[in-house]
């Protein structure tokens, strides 16, 4: 029981709930999603999870523990889910320990963001750092921080948020009163509604519809030049708030992930030119600024890895 | 020898190195100052540093360690100073091996903002937090991070830079071509700068001597409203920044040090309030923001406070 390596990763999206088994970093079961509109009553969901948990544990008796992301405001600390969002009935839920009572094993809880960051670290663009910042570009921004090897969570359990960090403190104006946060420039929706406006102000016509992430990554590889100018903008603009982490907490590896991501090297490019021109070398030249690799498994792994972490700190039988 | 709690705690400043032996969060003995300008040969200097070293060694036995502090760049993993600021002659040398060799004690060596930071959060304003994120305001505008209850110090060790974090991306060019980085706007040079301005855009002919720290400090609490109009400024962008690291950290404490800071409350009003207004209750409800409390000996001290963690750390003889 000293190295465990098998593992319950569930990821609780919006929608529908992934589950599967991974074991040595790898997915080797993935149970079929549930759906979240099924079940109206949290109780009723809890039941649907412990039987799945219950489906896998005997088909895979090396499993060690159950790791759950979950979408919302999460105590990882207490194993108590405060509010998720989307999905209604859920607060003040004492996941971690119904589940424990319920199935026998150990298991843990963690927001989704922060399990992403950790399944990057573990076993994708951050293998093998020690300092890694990942952000989530999408229609919000997010984040998550893994800082000396380890998650780092803050005084409240809600460190890692870049989306809210201001890149002007006279900028536009976010939802909580603050100035300037990226999420304000670089969400999809402030993508669509710039892309719009710059395509007007060249005499253009399209609706935002026509200006998703994944249409104007197409536009700037067909060589459309205002497509490649809002990528190099965007670019610039996120390298700014990165530059600003980057000279607080000298990171050895940046991971860009989320849907706006997919543009690649459309957004690498400028972000990589605008950290270098913001930062001294020092802290830039080995510096690793990669694009996500754990796509939409990242949630059931990341929670099974900490799941995996939490079981080999526990006293052994 | 498990819990070790006497060590000598050294300050190298550019023109006096301070030292003296700390006992359980006490300064118990103070040495007279070596005044760097009288040792052109880093080497001669080496041998005062460990004379003085013999001295308090011999009168206080229980001394179990020596901590440096040292003004620039400093590899305080492998124990190397690469280069210091304002005194000549000191690259690439292995102080820490140096000293421990010639001694007999265990030694390490830190850079001063990082070794002040923990002095204030050992022993100072930040007490009990967790998660402290301390910056000076001086000349230039520096800091050191506690995270999770360990000095921070990142990949190249050169974390806590908040002087160089932006707060206007395209605002203010600062001396790495970055844009905007907080120390442009509340430097002692700037301030004086902007200060002299503000004064004469109101028919007031002042000189930039005229407008130091203290004297605006002065002014302002003599109610002249062009002076406080300045600190409640100073506030908000100092605010910005550190709402900018709320965001990604959520410390528990702030420590706000360095000369600038004795404005206290005139400083310390407007921070809080921009950090009020530019994050969320969960993150700036339980926050202390406070202003640094060891003074001129929170070098000395906190170099003794890191040295006895890695006394407490070392195998047991």
């Amino acid at each position: 029981m000293s190295n465990p390596e098998t593992a319950i990763g569930i990821d609780f999206g919006g929608t529908s709930i992934k589950s599967g088994v991974i074991s040595a970093g790898k997915i080797v079961h993935k149970a079929s999603p549930i759906e979240t509109a099924h079940f109206q009553d949290s109780n009723l969901l809890i039941d649907e999870l412990v039987r799945r948990i219950e489906e896998m544990k005997a088909a895979f008796p090396a499993v060690a523990g159950v790791g759950i992301g979950l979408p919302g405001f999460v105590d990882s600390v207490n194993g108590i889910v405060h509010k998720l969002t989307n999905v209604p009935g859920w607060t003040e839920i004492p996941l971690t320990k119904i589940i424990e009572e319920r199935t026998g094993l150990p298991a843990i809880i963690e927001n989704d963001a922060n399990a992403m960051a950790y399944a990057e670290f573990l076993y994708g663009a951050a293998r093998g750092s020690r300092h890694a910042v990942c952000i989530t570009l999408g229609t919000g921004v997010g984040g998550g921080l893994i800082l000396d090897g380890r998650l780092f969570r803050g005084a409240q359990l809600a460190a890692g948020e870049p989306g809210h960090m201001s890149i002007d403190y006279q900028g536009k104006v976010g939802p909580y009163g603050n100035y300037g946060g990226l999420e304000e420039y670089v969400g999809n929706q402030q993508i669509a509604e710039r892309a719009v406006q710059m395509y007007r102000e060249n005499g253009i016509s399209k609706s935002e519809d026509d200006c998703t992430p994944a249409i104007l990554d197409q536009s700037a590889r067909e060589g459309d030049p205002i497509a490649r100018g809002l990528w190099d903008t965007l670019g610039d603009e996120i390298g700014a708030c990165l530059a600003n982490i980057v000279w607080l907490l000298n990171p050895d590896c940046i991971v860009i992930g989320g849907g706006v991501s997919k543009a690649g090297e459309l957004l690498l490019v400028p972000i990589r030119r605008s950290l270098k021109s913001r930062t001294i070398k020092l802290l830039n030249q080995n510096l690793k600024v990669v694009i996500a690799e754990m796509g939409n498994d990242a949630g059931m792994m990341g929670c099974a890895g900490l799941v995996l972490e939490k079981v080999s700190q526990l006293p052994q039988k």
